[in-house]
C-alpha cells in the first residue's frame, strides 16, 4: 500500500535528503515537491543529481495543490513557517511530519524565548508527537503531527536517556560538547558560512545559548521527571554532514563501564537505528550517509564520557523524519532507509 | 626611507593580505584602513587575527583622508570601483597600487567588453603600467599608476612568456586548464560560495568565457607581436588558497625537455620569485603562502606541457603588489616578502 | 533468482562500496567476505559503518571457500593478485568480475609495460569482457569473466566515444586534463597520501605517463578503427570521491554545440547511467554517491570542450561492477544501483 | 650578534616551521640540516617550498658536525631520540631546546609511564627549564636546556593558569575537551592518518588517556600547589593546523565574566603573545600560522567556559621553540615571530 507525499521546502538540504530517501521508498509515491521558486522547474535542472531518476516539477509551495496530491507532507521549512500550514494540512486530514521546531515544545514561553517570536498555532501544539520514535514509538504510531527532533537534540537525548531515565548520574552536572559540520546551518548566502571562512577553521558558537538546548531540557525532564539544565556548547566543523557530541557526566553510584554498557544495550535492545559500541567510541565516518546512532561509553571513577554520533541529515532530520513516517503508516521501521 | 601606506577595502581576502605584509615590512607605515564599515573600528575586532599586532582603525573609505596620511594608496577593491578613485589620488600626486582589473586594458573595448560596463576614467588608462614585474620592471621603477595584473593571468603568463616571446610553439594551439582555491572568488556571500556546495565538489565555471581571457591574450599578443586567443577553462578548488595552470602546447620545432629548461633558466634567471623546476611539476603546496610562481615543463615529442602555481592571493594579488611597491620605491624588490 | 556472492579484498575502498549496494541488492546473497586479515573478523569491527546491517565474517581469502559459498566472486584486489585467482575460479564454473587491470588489456604487451610485470594468465585473456556496460552490453551478457574498467578510463571513453566512433575530431589531437579525488589511490598508507600532505594541495602526477592512458588508447582504438594516443595528465584533489575530466578536442568539421548535443544524446539516448547535460557542465557533487556519468559538451569554432565527471568509486568501479552483474544475470540493469 | 643554529628533524612538520621561522629571523644563520636521509640532499629538493630561500644541504644527523657548526641545537625528533642527543650536546656547552617530551617531566615515573619506556638520561633531567616563558620566563633566561611543552599543554595550561594559581575554581573538575588539526600526528604514514580516512570525518582518540593528561596535570599541579587530575578527551580535525579547546570548570565563589577577564587581563598583562578576548570565543583562523593564543571566557552561575586556541605548530612547538631562544639571547622576544 503506497502512499502519496509531498515536500515542501524541497531543495534545501533536509529537503534534498527527503527526496532521494523517497525516490527510494517502496512504499512512498513523491507527488509534489514545492519550494520559493518562482517558475515551476524540473527538480533535475535545480538539483542536477536527481536527473534520470525523477521528472518531478518543483514549483512555489501552493497549500490546496499539496492537500489535493498527497497524504502525507514532509515540512522542510525555515523556523515559523511551518505553523502557517500546519493548520490547513491537518483540516484536511493529511499526515504532517514537520521538520522545523514549531510544535517541538510543549511549554509555548520556552519555545518563544528560544526563537524570539510568537507562536501562531497553539491549538494544534499539543497534538504533535515528538518524534523520536525511541522513546515515543507508540504515540509516533497514532500521530497525525509529527515534531521531528533538532538534529543536536536527536543526538544528546539518545546518548543520555538511558542514563536520565534510570537515575544513574548527576543532573546537575550534564556537559555537551557538540560538534556539527555545516550543512546544520542550511543553504542561506551568509559571509560566516563561505567555503573560504569555514576551511580549515573550528570554532565554538552560540555558547551555552543555542536554541537546541531548551529542546534538550524538555526531553531530558520527561524522562527525570525534574528539571534539567544542560551546559551546551555547539562547534563548527570543517566538513558537510555529521553530529558528534562529547559528553561529561558524574556519578556518585558505584558504576563500571560494564554496568554501564549493560544498561545501554537492554535499554536499546530492539532499536533498529541505534548502535552501542562493545567497544571505543564513534567516528562521524561510521554514521554519515546512515540514519544509525552510535553510542560509546566509558567509566572513569565518578567520571562518565559518553559519545555518541549521528548523520545530522538523516537521523538528525529527514532519516528520522522517514523513520516516524514507516512507524505511522505501519511500514518495516527501517523500509527506505538501510 | 619608510612610506605612509593606505590601503582601501582592508577587510577583503586581498586587503587582509596586505595588512599582514605591510605590518612586517621595515620600510613601510601602514596608515589608513578603509572598507564599507559604516562605523570606524579596530581593524582588530573586525579581524581578530591582527589583534596584538596593530591598534589601526578601520573606517569607511575617505579620499581626503587617505590622501592627507599616506604617499601610496592600495586600493582592493571590486572592480569598476577603483577608477572612481585613482583620479583624484594621482591629481594629489600619490602612487597608486590598484589590484582591480580597471587599469590592465589598454584597449578599453576590451575591457569593457570583458567586464560589461563603461569605463570611467579612460584618461588614466594609457598612464597605467601592468604590473608583472619579470615583463616590466623597468616601466614599473616610474609609474605612479600600477595595474596589478589578474591571479590567472599572472600564472599563465609566467608559464608561457618564455615560449611565446621566442616563437617556439603554436600559438594558435595553446590550452590553459586551470584550477583556483575559492578566496579567488572574493568575501560575497554567495549560495554557490557556501562551505557546503564547494567542500567535496569540483567544477569548471565561465568555461572559455572567463573575463581573465583577454587580459592573457592582451600580453601573450604583446609578447608574440601578433594576435593571441587562448582556450581558458577555470575550474573551482575545494581549498582556500593556490592556483595550478596546467597549459598544453604544441611545436613544430624540434624542441626536448632539456632545451626548453635551459630556455626558461635563462628567460628567468635574475628574477627572486620565478622558479623553475628542473624536474617534475610544481604543488599548490609548495607556493601557498609565498610569492613565488613555480614552473615545471615537459616535452612529448610535439606536445609540451607546462605546469605553473602561484599563491593566488600572494603572487597573483597582494604579494606582487608590495613587489610593484618595492621597485618602485627602489627598496630590494623581496622585502617583506620572504 | 538469488545469487550467492563473495567480495574478496572487502575492507578496501572499492570492497566496502561492493558490500554497502550488495547488502541493499534485491537480488543478491552476500555470502563471503575476504581481506588479508589473519584472523576472521565480523566485518562491522573491521568497518564499523556495517553494524547493524550484517553479521558477516571477515576472512583470510580461501579460494575453495569462496567457491563453495558463491556463484558470483568480486575480485577488489590490488593489480596482480586477481590473476592469481582468476583461472581456479572460472574452471570452477564462477562468474568473476575484476575490478583490477589484470584482464582488461588484449594487448598482453601493453599490459606487462603499462604494469611493469609479466602476466600470469594469459588463457583467460581472451575470455575477459571489457566490462563498459555502454560499448559491450552484448558481450557482457555472455561473459564468465569480467575486466572491469578503470575509474579515468571508464569517464574519458563514455566522454569521447560518440565523437571518435563518429570521426567527428581529429585523433591526434585529444587532450584529458583529468582529476580525481583520493580514495582512487586506494587505503596503502603511503607519505603521499596523508591529509596533512593532501589537504589545501593541489598537483599533477604521473603527467602523460598514468598506467590508465593505455587502456584509453586501447578503446579508443578499437571505436576509431585506427591507432589513438591521448595526452593524458591526472591531478589529485583535496575530496574524497569522484573524478572530473576536462577534455579538449579539435574538429575541421562544421560542428555546432547543437549538433553535438544530438549526437551525444542519440548515442546514450537508452543509456540508465549516462546523462547529457543540455546546458552547461556537470560537477562531482551531481555525480558523487551514485553510478551516473554526467557530460557537458560545447563546440568553440574549431575547438570542442567536453567535460565528465563520475563517482570513481561507483561507475568508475563497485557500482559499474553490480551494473556488470545485472547484465549477466538478466536482472534490471539498475537495480541495487539507484 | 647573531647565532648559529642548527636542527635535527628538519623534514618533519616541525622541523619544516623551524626552517621558515629560521630563514627569516634576523638574529640566527642557520647552519645545519639534519634527518634520517642517506645521502645528502638540498633541502630544496626535500621540500621544494623552501626552494629560492636557502642552499642549505640536509645530511644524516652527525652530532659531532652539529657541536662544530651551531651554538644552538633545536632538536624536533620523536620522543626517546631527544635524549640519545643531548647529553653530548650540552656536555660541548651547546644551548638545547628540544621540542619532544623527553625533558618535560620532573617526576621520571609519570614519564615512563607515560611513554612507555626507560628514560636514558636522568643526569640533566634537572636541568631541563620547562619551556612555557609566561610561566618561566625567568628561568628560561639561564637554562641550558629547554623542554619545549607539548601544544595541547601549552593551550590548556596557559587557558588554565589564572584560575589555577588564584584558587579560584574546583580542582577536582576540570574537564578539556580538545580538537586538533592533523600536523599534530606527525608525518608517518599510517592508514588512520590517510586523506581519505581523515576528511569528512571527526572523532575522539585516546579518551582520557593521552600522553599530554600528566604534562598538563604537572604543570597545574606546581601553580595549585596540590595534586590535579584534569578529564582530557582530544579528537582529530579534518584540518592541517591549529588546537582549540573548550574547557569546562566550577567555582563555589562569587564570580563574573567581568572579574574573570580582569583577572586574565592582568595575569597575562605583559604577555606578548597571550590575547584575551573582551568578548566572544576564539577561532582557530585567528590562531593559525601565528604565534598567539588566544583565550575567551564567560561565566554562567557556577559554571564556567574557556575556550584556547593556538597553533599546534607555532605556539604549541616551533614558534614557542624560538620565543625561547629569543629569551636565552636576550633578543626581543617576539623577532621573527610576528
Amino acid at each position: 500500500m503506497a502512499i502519496n507525499a509531498s515536500i515542501v521546502g524541497a531543495t534545501g538540504y533536509t529537503g534534498q535528503e527527503l527526496i532521494d530517501i523517497l525516490l527510494g521508498h517502496p512504499n512512498v509515491r513523491l507527488t509534489g515537491l514545492y519550494s520559493t521558486t518562482d517558475e515551476p522547474k524540473a527538480i533535475s535542472s535545480l538539483l542536477p543529481r536527481f536527473a534520470g531518476r525523477t521528472d518531478l516539477i518543483c514549483k512555489k509551495f501552493n497549500i490546496s495543490e499539496a492537500i489535493a496530491k498527497s497524504e502525507v507532507v514532509f515540512l522542510a521549512l525555515p523556523h515559523t513557517q511551518a505553523m502557517d500550514a500546519v493548520p490547513a494540512l491537518l483540516k484536511s486530514g493529511k499526515l504532517v511530519i514537520d521538520l522545523s521546531a514549531d510544535y517541538r515544545f510543549k511549554d509555548l514561553k520556552a519555545y518563544e524565548k528560544a526563537y524570539n517570536l510568537k507562536h501562531k498555532d497553539k491549538t494544534n501544539i499539543s497534538k504533535a508527537v515528538y518524534g523520536l520514535p525511541e522513546l515515543y514509538r507508540a504515540k509516533i504510531k497514532n500521530a497525525k503531527l509529527i515534531a521531528n527532533p533538532g538534529c543536536y537534540p536527536t543526538c544528546a537525548i539518545l546518548a543520555l536517556a538511558p542514563f536520565v531515565s534510570t537515575a544513574s548520574i548527576e543532573l546537575d552536572h550534564l556537559i555537551i560538547d557538540a560538534k556539527s559540520g555545516t550543512s546544520g546551518a542550511g543553504k542561506k548566502a551568509v559571509q560566516e558560512s563561505l567555503f573560504s571562512e569555514v576551511d580549515e577553521d573550528f570554532r565554538a558558537y552560540k555558547v551555552n545559548t543555542h536554541q537546541h538546548m531548551p529542546e534538550i531540557n524538555q526531553e531530558l525532564a520527561k524522562l527525570a521527571g525534574e528539571k534539567v539544565e544542560v551546559t551546551f556548547v555547539p562547534h563548527l566543523l570543517p566538513l558537510k554532514r555529521g553530529i558528534l557530541e562529547t559528553i561529561y557526566l558524574r556519578t556518585n553510584k558505584k558504576l563500571t563501564s560494564e554496568s554501564v554498557l549493560s544498561l545501554y544495550h537492554k535499554f536499546y535492545k530492539s532499536e533498529p537505528f541505534v548502535r552501542i559500541k562493545d567497544e571505543g567510541f564513534p567516528s562521524i565516518k561510521d554514521v554519515s550517509n546512515t540514519n544509525f546512532c552510535d553510542i560509546g561509553i566509558k567509566v572513569f571513577g565518578k567520571e562518565i564520557i559518553v559519545i555518541a554520533a549521528i548523520d545530522n541529515l538523516l537521523k538528525g532530520a529527514s532519516g528520522q523524519a522517514v523513520q516516524n513516517l514507516n512507524i505511522m503508516m505501519d511500514y518495516p521501521e527501517t523500509v527506505g532507509l538501510l
